[in-house]
């Protein structure tokens, strides 16, 4: 391959296209979000992660057959291998859930029969394995930490519902449970993201799919990354602390921004206008607080995000929206998810764009074919010439 | 920032600059290789891997209280956590190594007392925890998958010697443990390789140090990356089952050569030429095969490598050379190293390069500090328009 020499230097790899993708696509400017074709706001509406899973790992809408047989094989691989909670037992209980989840899938990848099949077939099952034990794994250490014992999976309720009885104990009503689900079809993909770009990374030096998806937990793990829900959450709670009312968020928000502190939740990446899934997440976070008597919280983010338009709008920076962790904190909060739980309920959902990713990055058409990633860097250190500087004696230097 | 548009798809960022590093450079025609300045025959010659390990983490070579104190903290950190060998003990006994590795990996991290303090001070604190320990793990993983208690550190071993100790039980000689040393020396770092790269951009989304190791620990498992070695190994078994002398090899090389198929360890992403490392480990090779009474190994090496070289120039592909992968399989299994344990070893060593590479990503100066690495991909699937496809119901799909 005739090498091109680019220079992108500390830019992030931002407006730097690498590679072609089916999965997934986005118009940051005009807030649209497609999976394999489909509007989110459809899949939201229409779909539920189950069929969203299975249209990021196979590439069309499935019918009744396929989703019958998809949906069965997830149940049937709910149940983590007898070693992991053992594991689990083992480790010292105020181990951060994204630090436990990161170290439990290569053991995932260690237990799998297959792991080392590197066919098309063998990946998207190993993908189905790791869509049902990831939320398992997320339980599991969520129960044992607080000194409870891991709940078997109910294979009589569908994934989101199981989930949140696995981490809860408690069965969810039909509506909570639908929007945990429509929770999880808003977060399952979004194009090259840190984490997901880290998976493909790792994947194109032919690692298997558990290696990958390892370092999109890390990448995730990052307060840059999928940290955001649970920071907007300690925002909200900081906020509840410090004001007597909602009349006082703008004066909050005034400072905060005259400070030259972030709101947490605002401004993306990659959109410069509200992130569709924020506005589904708006409605579900006003809905869910009525239902249960919790409405402050949803009328002290609204009045967050209008202070903040204000605030960012007279400082002339028209593009910084809400994004989907705004409101995603405070819905999770409302269903029983505990705030260091919220960024591995992320995983719980993009663990199904990820292994679409790896897939695409593994099996790309032969012409079309990644090759292993290893950028340059231009070296700026120490240099004496070509022949390397002298190697002083110890007692010389200094 | 100000947006470039650039497309270097599918082409793994050959020949793209992403970054400012003061760490080490390649000059890949002339087939150097500098850490920090210096050149790594030099290194190889007169450093030893603590101080290599002290000058990428630091930038300088040590005066003799640095390297004194350096020294003590990895003595002093080589005990893991207690829980470890007990994590260990549960795991289904044919785990590969590198997946152990990468599930403790995170564990380090949650019994790390500074998991969070991100000074630059805290985060060198972490690197020599990581460089003491990765040893540690590897070994005890060896020991208990073999049904062996794991042993204990020596304080009185240095760090080559120790891990040797704690791997087989048998505290090597000398000449070994100064040849194994040798060898952490020559693989400690290699400018942005795809490991390398995997960590720094887990940690570009402010993730802590050990998530990116974790990622750049799955980067080195990738068959394509640091499984050469261990390739490498079974090549040259496969060739003793297969040729009954030396003489039979140019014939056994041509065949492969004829058939499409590889010769493991010899060509090189970057280098051009001979790798100075290979040089190193090919006279390390020839000499302990003499010490060990077990030199037809060496002898086969060289016949691969001088029928390859002619194989490959016949087909006017002079550019393929022994790249560091070639000789350290040999080397390693003379030591006692088992082949699924290199490519642990290998990242025994490059645990030093990763940590410099995280700390550099997490301090670089404040105008050339990169932005979380979130790249750009074409979307080339099923789309219908801006406003998306049309959800078919499921009776209506197929």
């Amino acid at each position: 391959m005739a090498e091109r020499q680019v220079r992108v230097k500390n830019t992030g790899l931002r407006g730097v296209t690498v590679a072609d993708t089916k999965i997934s696509y986005i118009d940051g400017e005009k807030g649209i979000l497609i999976y394999r074709g489909y509007r989110i706001e459809e899949l939201a509406q229409r779909s539920t992660f189950m069929e969203t899973a299975f249209l990021l790992l196979n590439g069309h809408l499935p019918v009744e057959s396929e989703i019958e047989r998809f949906e069965r094989q997830v149940v049937q691989a709910r149940e983590i291998p007898a070693f992991i909670p053992d594991v689990l037992a083992s480790l010292p209980k105020d181990a951060d859930p994204m630090d436990v989840l990161q170290s439990c899938i290569p053991l995932l990848g260690a237990a799998d029969q297959e792991l080392y099949d590197e066919s098309r077939e063998a990946n998207v099952r190993k993908a189905i394995r790791l869509i049902a034990r990831v939320p398992a794994v997320v339980a599991a250490w969520n129960r044992i930490r607080n000194g409870q014992k891991p709940l078997p999976p109910d294979s009589t309720l569908p994934h989101a519902a199981n989930f949140l009885w696995q981490l809860t104990g408690n069965k969810p009503d039909r509506e909570v449970a639908h929007d945990f689900d429509v929770c999880l079809v808003l977060h399952a993909d979004h194009t090259f993201n840190a984490s997901t770009f880290a998976c493909r990374e790792v994947v194109s030096t032919n690692a298997h799919m558990y290696a990958g998806v390892t370092a999109g937990v890390g990448a995730l793990s990052g307060p840059l990354h999928g940290g955001a829900n649970a920071r907007v959450m300690k925002m909200l709670l900081e906020v509840e602390s410090q004001v007597k009312s909602k009349a006082d968020i703008p004066g909050w928000v005034h400072n905060k921004v005259e400070n030259g502190e972030k709101i947490m939740g605002m401004g993306h990446a990659v959109y410069k206008t509200i992130d569709p899934r924020a506005k589904i997440l708006k409605e579900m976070s006003e809905r869910l607080g009525k239902k249960m008597g919790r409405q402050q919280w949803y009328e002290y983010l609204t009045a967050i995000e209008e202070a903040g338009y204000k605030e960012f709008e007279a400082r002339g920076k028209t593009n910084i929206r809400t994004n989907v962790d705004f409101y995603s904190g405070s819905v999770y909060s409302l269903m029983g998810i505990p705030t260091d739980v919220m960024t591995p309920v992320f995983a719980i959902s993009r663990i199904s764009g990820w292994c679409a990713h790896i897939i695409e990055e593994k099996f790309a058409e032969a012409q079309e074919k990644p090759a292993l990633y290893r950028p340059e860097a231009e070296y700026v250190g120490h240099y004496c010439g070509a022949i390397g500087c002298t190697y002083e004696p110890m007692d010389s230097r200094g």
